[in-house]
């Protein structure tokens, strides 16, 4: 069976850079990230984003990522669907993914669901200081999603905020590891690539 | 030169644990406790503990310390001191330690020291729940050190809680990798020694 490798955090932890790393380590693996999870709310744009609650894990369809997991996990190919952030929407083009024997899956509240959380062979969470995070985020919002900066404070403090001391600092209950500062730690990441090599070669 | 781990983390957080699993998996490792390094306070007794400050880095010979690590990690024996919890001073005896391709150092405050922080060529957290800890202390302060009820969580709440969060909690900023729940996260623990085998076979 594929070995699975869950990565959570909060928004601008540093999750990206650590899944890039592994990936790097191993180019065949897969990688699963939960945002093309999100259910469309179609009815949400930049002046009014906090309509829609991107923070809850309600805003996932959980059941589609569960059976999609389950799939990889057991060597089947799955259909992934893709997100787009700038309409809030799910595309209406699916990605087929291949299986491999390593896939790498992060994302906000990987750890919530209990079927997930159990399919995972590593379970990993990116702890970053709050500021830090937050300072990613604002850049990455008006950088890659036409954001204002009083609408990406509005929703952090409103949701993000909350839903990460709510939904995804509880998930450290689960982690094996807690990585400080996530893919800038060079010593944390020869332990997790070794230990990659060492489950990727069983 | 031989490799040195640091295992730091509040009182009672499992450090000893983790200590434990690497050991057993390098029976040939050489243990090195800071506790050992205590200085002495002859005139502390179970009836005025908190008289000396056992959770501040000035209570540890740190220049001795290093000097030990330094010695074991270029390949030379060292002197180690020996600590008297009853009488709360150093023994008389020394133990020679022989150099051993493995050093794992353990304590609560092992990453203060800029000096000795650059020695270690991995930095453990064990992060442990705060009641958890204290519940684990009362149980050995009782058991092995003779200590009342009310004199454990005087010394707790006046100094161990305060030492926890000035001197402990922060060098988790010093840390390549948290392990929650210490040695009984089998998870953490294969990672760790998986790990550990591959640089001792350097």
């Amino acid at each position: 069976m594929a070995k699975l490798i869950g990565i959570t955090g909060g928004s601008g932890s540093g999750k990206s850079t650590v899944v890039k790393r592994i990936k790097d380590a191993h180019p065949s693996s897969v990688l699963i990230a939960q945002d093309n999870y999100y259910k469309s709310a179609p009815h949400v744009n930049n002046s009014n984003i906090t309509a829609f609650n991107f923070d809850h894990p309600d805003a996932f369809d959980i059941d589609l990522m569960l059976s999609n997991l389950m799939d990889l996990k057991e060597g089947r190919p799955c259909k992934m669907p893709q997100y787009d952030f700038v309409t809030h929407s799910r595309k209406d083009e699916y990605i087929t993914v291949q299986p491999e024997n390593l896939i790498i899956v992060d994302g906000l509240m990987v750890f919530y669901d209990e079927r997930i959380r159990s399919l995972f062979d590593l379970k990993l969470y990116v702890d970053t200081p709050a500021d830090i995070r937050f300072i990613r985020r604002l850049q990455r919002d008006i950088a890659e999603r036409g954001r204002t900066v009083e609408s990406v404070i509005e929703q952090y403090v409103n949701v993000v905020r909350p839903g990460h001391f709510n939904f995804i600092e509880p998930a450290k209950e689960y982690a094996d590891l807690i990585i400080p500062e996530g893919g800038y730690n060079e010593s944390a990441m020869q332990v997790l690539i070794t230990f990659v090599n060492s489950i990727c070669e069983d």
